[in-house]
């Protein structure tokens, strides 16, 4: 980035809003890309001036196509651009001659990957910005801007994509849900404008309330990982979709840490970190979107917080006993079906919601209006009271919304259809929706509406008012599920990046990277290297007995016959030495004191550089049931202690080191310390694509690294 | 069941498709349900008669309504009622002195259990059927009978439901996917006609080919373990809806067994082994449905056997390594942009499936119809072929669906909508969609499509040819999964019901249930139980030192100290006797060999009855792992050999069992014996709720249980 902040904002201002847009290879013919461009750019036609470019003349809506750029009576401020790629340089030469600040090129093909960067060159140097080439435009629905192909509907969601029909595809499903676009960036090959950039601009647009953004190449990840943090600080979530691009690279790794560090799991780890949301559909997307506008992570403190009473025993109620459940939303379902209610609950269970029984203060409330002998739990089963009148509805849900026992409400089955059957209640029913909009604002928590019902009016009252709507139970447990994890987030920034060590380590093996990281201040117990069995003998006078004896210089030393334990005596060590040496025919050898220390936990702890975010920090249960339990978490390295000690116990199976079956807990503290330890050493050798200490023994009164090896890139 | 098979039918016919229906309690009042039962009933008028029948008079459409049921004609086939609690009975006996042979009861309330079972016993003494009371009534629409509240589209998939309201919901699911019922039977209380009657009434109606469940109560779970099996076998797939209704009864379990056999884990088994799917929401089952009607379990031979080619490397596709892939269904994914092949490749992958590299012949008969230059991987990316012409997408899914490298297509993202923006392409969509359908029949494979678009003609082509089409890539690739598990299922009926043992134990004690246990067969170290020190002694001549010695009578023997491991010699039995004497006062002792084989692996056995499906065999990974692992299967008791033998492979870790880590594989079929003995001790052994062996230890020369206890109900 060669801009300064005020510059870039300019230039982005003219992306979004420029006072006048030119299209290069406008069409009358709607087969055309340009016809697309052109009848959108005439859209806004009240905001801004509009000129239709085309060598070859024609005309669109009676606005006749200039011949080019240079002979416009004012500066285009945004050019976009969709013509033969050969053609596609002259015309941004004429551009930025006739004062364009930013040029977006559909055009795609015909040039190299070095023709593109300089195309960008050309561009920047101007002083203007670039979005493509290869791209699919930019929208904005609140400046009336619509330089794209396809039906984008206006709402409050902004989208970054690096796939066109993607777009379309978000903007479908939004629609149906009453919702759409504030913006829409395609970023197409991101030679100027990227991924960072366009979420940057969507976060600084009051209008955009959710940001969307589907990223196939993640560029500078760090970056990205701060603009998430800035995004959330902000209050404005961030969805992200990708896909498993990075596979190969996966398969090419080297080592454990290699292999548990995946690309996806890399950007999971900076997503959480973040409070961005990593998730796998656009329809998984768009129900969470549509969760989160009316539920602002601003508003956290409003809606998960206070007004806790006690509650009165699980009467029907059901309770999750699942062993991580990073927060403990509380959630009241009310049906007017037992059947739909249950399975509502058993998906809200599933996806670690608390469905409490009522405190009996609610329930009284609630019971007011069921009939009477009817059963008064959670799920709260209306038995007819909706039926018998609808009002019922919103009197229920007020109860539960102001009750203070649950944090959010569902509502499941069948609201929102009535007038179906009996046209005459329609009046009644959008009365009730909108009584249940109001009763949900006024108490500050979320209400979630699943129907059977799709398109009815009293849907669109409900979604006017942003309740979310939802087809199927499940789309609603997830969204809320999301919406849930997403405001339970603290987000952090990453580390800036790690400053460079000031020199390299010359190979990855146990020897260079044990030096490595005791210079780094891990621990290590007292060894030596040696290349003959009489230096052996003579180097355990000073480390004592029992000791290990390893052989230097094997790829898996252990599986090469090349590590003896528990070496008690210097006849052990010669015979181990002598047998080793003809096994292995290794030229050095560590003579190392044996640690056992009583209740050890063997961890693994690692880092991999990511070609896209740097180094990350990777902390699995090590030892014999490393491959059992396959238990690892990553994190961007390098590490705060407070980060590494959360990224500890955020493992599975974190209770074997906080006290497991009786065993004292091991030293917490320390362990945490060991971790960011291996994390700055590999941030900071950027020489070593991946660096891994296994096994790391925790225990009771510290943390020792038994072994340890690199990879050079 | 006090009826032979035949009169079973006979009154079954009656219930589907009476020769003529009396509704008793007819309205001509669109609020009241005794309007829309007379309405319904006058739809089905031109194939059977209709008496509408109301003591106050009235008509409906022209019919006039009769005072009651004494005066008719001819016999009331079919009596429905939906009248107050109290005239109930007198009109019951109205319709069986006219000769009814079958009688819906919609009322609800105002009776008890008691006399509802009386009315039950009333209707079936005089050979007729009782379906309800308190149910929402029968629809047939292969037959024209409507005898319910609400909207019931005709369709190929049968409903049994205990919720009326989440019945009308797969009703408007299965509409929106342009399916619907062939039968619905609300269930009701289940007086009389219950569960396992209704299906069995759906998988022998040859019109239904999908049978859909939503049941609360099991009634005789071992009937409808039988029915579903049934089912599978005759291939109708059932898929099943059930709510977390045994909690009360999962808390209550007083062993670890008791614990670990969730009602859920329990019904979950049952669908396992009978071949039906459990699943968790309404739209989940719909979506599966539609994927099994266009891939019914009968034509499993044809599209996931044969015409395997050797795969051509990954070429840009995904393969998945997890551990557990009950099947390996090889999927291929075309879309028209490269972001939502991806995503569905992921959504694929994620799932279980295998989204394989293209055979170099398939790669290039596909590569024939992309641009030049384009890639052709899996996913394959149109890139712009299908824009170019519309029948590009027919013939690669032929070249896919005919290339024997895959067993589905999953065409993802655009297809089916490009009519909306160019309406001129209406004509040829339609033409491409028919031409996609053909080839999946042809090819006999499974095509799934995924769009974006919603209700085009070019969908409604699709949906004429049963081709699945889904709204979002995640219902596709759940409903595919699904579908794949239920193909890869052989359907094992369970075991006839246990006969009962002739004697039963007087507690649930180790000395009790070890002797019930070896009774059976199964092997338990020496061991001899004494009362005092010198008995103790004089035992240990017998079995030997090292032993173990283990006070009696106590809940947790060994948090209460009651454990005494590896005795060396008298004197060191001694000093354990009376320290353990005095910690505990257990008036007796087991003096026990101690068992330590090489290489074993510690396991958990046991059986819980469960109310419904009886006795319920559990195994899981036991000893210091049991509580980080929780790995534990469940199935039906009692086991044969083959069973006990896949429960054991199916743990999670079961890894432990084949050679983990360099050691021998433990005696598997030795493993499978002792969990057949456990559970069939605990299955014929109805005096016991639980009985649990625990440790079981398995090892390469045999297995052998080290502790036991019951619990007596």
């Amino acid at each position: 980035m060669t801009h300064t902040s005020r510059t870039v904002r300019a230039a982005l201002d003219a992306l979004f809003d420029p006072r006048s847009v030119a299209v290069v290879g406008a069409s009358g013919n709607p087969e055309k890309w340009g016809y697309w461009l052109a009848a959108g750019a005439l859209e806004g036609r009240d905001r801004r001036t509009v000129h239709l470019v085309n060598r070859r003349g024609g005309e669109l809506h009676g606005v006749r196509f200039v011949p080019g750029l240079d002979g416009l009576p004012d500066p285009p401020d945004h050019v976009v651009i969709v013509v033969p790629p050969q053609q596609v340089r002259p015309l941004v030469v004429q551009g930025l001659a006739a004062g364009a600040r930013c040029f977006t090129v559909i055009t795609s093909g015909g040039t190299s990957a070095a023709e593109e960067r300089e195309l960008a060159a050309l561009i920047t140097g101007g002083g203007a910005r670039l979005l493509g080439p290869n791209c699919m435009g930019v929208v904005d629905t609140t400046s009336g801007l619509r330089l794209s192909w396809g039906d984008f509907p206006a709402g409050s969601v902004g989208l970054v994509s690096q796939s066109g029909n993607l777009a379309l595809e978000i903007g479908r499903l939004l629609a149906r849900a009453g919702q759409g676009f504030s913006r829409f960036v395609s970023l197409g090959n991101q030679r100027d404008i990227d991924a960072a950039d366009a979420l940057d601009a969507l976060i600084a647009h009051a209008p955009t309330r959710v940001v969307a953004a589907y990223i196939e190449d993640f560029r500078d990840g760090r970056r990205l990982a701060r603009t998430l943090t800035a995004a959330h600080t902000a209050g404005k979530p961030v969805l992200l979709l990708t896909v498993g691009a990075s596979e190969a690279s996966d398969r090419a790794a080297a080592s454990h840490t290699g292999a548990l560090v995946s690309a996806r799991a890399t950007v999971e780890a900076v997503c959480r970190e973040a409070g961005a949301l990593l998730l796998d559909t656009a329809g998984e997307l768009v129900d969470t979107a549509i969760c989160l506008l009316a539920a602002p992570v601003g508003a956290l403190g409003l809606w998960t917080g206070g007004h806790v009473e006690a509650s009165g025993g699980a009467t029907g109620g059901h309770t999750s006993d699942g062993p991580s459940r990073p927060w403990a939303l509380r959630v009241a379902v009310v049906g007017d079906s037992g059947g739909q209610g249950a399975l509502a609950a058993d998906a809200l269970v599933a996806r670690g919601f608390d469905v409490p029984g009522l405190s009996a203060g609610t329930a009284g409330a609630v019971a007011a209006f069921l009939p009477s002998g009817a059963a008064c739990g959670n799920p709260v089963d209306l038995a007819g009271a909706g039926e018998a009148d609808l009002h019922n509805y919103s009197r229920i849900a007020r109860a539960l919304l102001f009750g203070g026992g649950t944090d959010a409400v569902v509502l499941t089955g069948y609201f929102g259809d009535y007038a179906t059957a009996n046209p005459a209640q329609a009046d009644r029913e959008c009365e009730v929706a909108n009584e249940l909009a109001c009763a949900a604002r006024e108490s500050g928590r979320l209400l979630v509406v699943h129907t059977m019902a799709r398109d009815t009016p009293a849907l669109a009252v409900l979604r006017a008012h942003s309740v979310p709507v939802y087809e199927r139970i499940e789309q609603a447990a997830t969204a809320l599920a999301g919406a849930a994890r997403l405001h339970a987030t603290v987000a952090a920034a990453p580390d800036a990046s790690p400053r460079r060590a000031s020199y390299g380590v010359p190979d990855g093996g146990y020897e260079t990277v044990r030096e490595l990281l005791a210079s780094y201040g891990l621990t290590f117990p007292a060894a030596e290297f040696v290349t003959t069995a009489d230096e052996a003998v003579e180097a355990a006078y000073r480390t004592g007995y029992p000791l290990a004896l390893k052989a230097m210089g094997l790829a898996h030393k252990t599986e090469a016959g090349g590590v003896a334990l528990g070496i008690a005596d210097e006849g052990g060590l010669r015979t181990a030495f002598a047998r080793m040496r003809s096994t292995t025919g290794a030229a050095r050898y560590a003579v190392e004191a044996m640690a056992s220390p009583p209740y050890a936990v063997e961890l693994i702890a690692g880092v991999r550089r990511d070609p896209a975010f740097g180094p990350v920090a990777m902390v699995g249960i090590g030892g014999v049931n490393a491959e059992l339990l396959a238990d690892t978490a990553v994190a961007l390295a390098p590490l705060t202690p407070e980060r590494a000690r959360d990224l500890l116990l955020s493992l599975r199976h974190s209770a074997l080191l906080t006290g497991w079956r009786g065993a004292p807990p091991v030293h917490l503290d320390a362990a945490a310390a060991a971790l960011c330890t291996v994390a700055r050493a590999g941030a900071e050798h950027t020489e070593l694509s991946e660096l891994e200490v296994n096994p790391l023994l925790v225990h009771p009164g510290g943390a020792i690294a038994l072994d340890a090896h690199g990879v050079l890139r």
